[in-house]
């Protein structure tokens, strides 16, 4: 067995959560939300993720319609091109996705770690891309 | 509160598992290796996925490179088109993601059904589509 010397890198690469038949929360949006609740604007969130203002936009309008109160606050247009804010309900569901996310990482490292000592090169471990 | 009157969907709707920096395993190479243990075919797996032909074999080709064993022995060809079949190591790599699944299934559900509360239609579980 090799020597463990450095932390294993996260095995969590990707997680949606289903919700119901329509609504359901990835990356993308938990990504999205955290962006907009930094830079207080859904165009910059979308420039920072390399998402176009359509998409972002789009993905807001999803949520906001999916669950009982908005998530996200925010006025269009504007000399300032308009503002965004997480609501308490948008704070709630982000938080809820982070914490899935770590809840989930630690309930598949001990799989992750038994298949990575399978791999042909188990020493390589660069996350880098 | 709503009553409860029938189980809960999965949570879970997408687990990608990052094993190192060039290999992964989601739905799509599990499914796909299930699928050649049913079938004892690439191409019939393949087609039970709509997935072509040339992308379930690049996928098989790019999981026996990664791993030291290959998770699928198979015969190219033939009259009867070849035959394929989940190796030892195959076998072990979709029961240790299967068990992954349920496990983050576990550990996200309950985080996921409060939010399910917080949607605007929350007795809306539609999960056919």
């Amino acid at each position: 067995m090799a020597e463990t010397t450095v932390p294993s890198p996260p095995a969590l690469g990707h997680l949606r959560v289903s919700l119901d038949g329509r609504t359901s929360i990835g990356p993308g949006k938990a990504n999205l939300l955290e962006a907009i609740g930094e830079t207080g604007s859904i165009a910059a969130a979308g420039r920072r993720l390399k998402m176009s203002y359509k998409r972002a936009w789009s993905l807001v309008d999803d949520l906001n319609a999916a669950f009982r109160e908005p998530l996200v606050a925010s006025s269009r247009g504007g000399s300032a091109g308009g503002g965004a804010v997480l609501t308490p309900a948008g704070e709630r569901v982000l938080a809820a996705y982070r914490a899935m996310q770590a809840a989930a990482e630690r309930a598949i490292a001990q799989e992750a770690a038994d298949l990575r000592g399978l791999l042909a090169d188990p020493t390589q471990s660069d996350v880098s891309k």
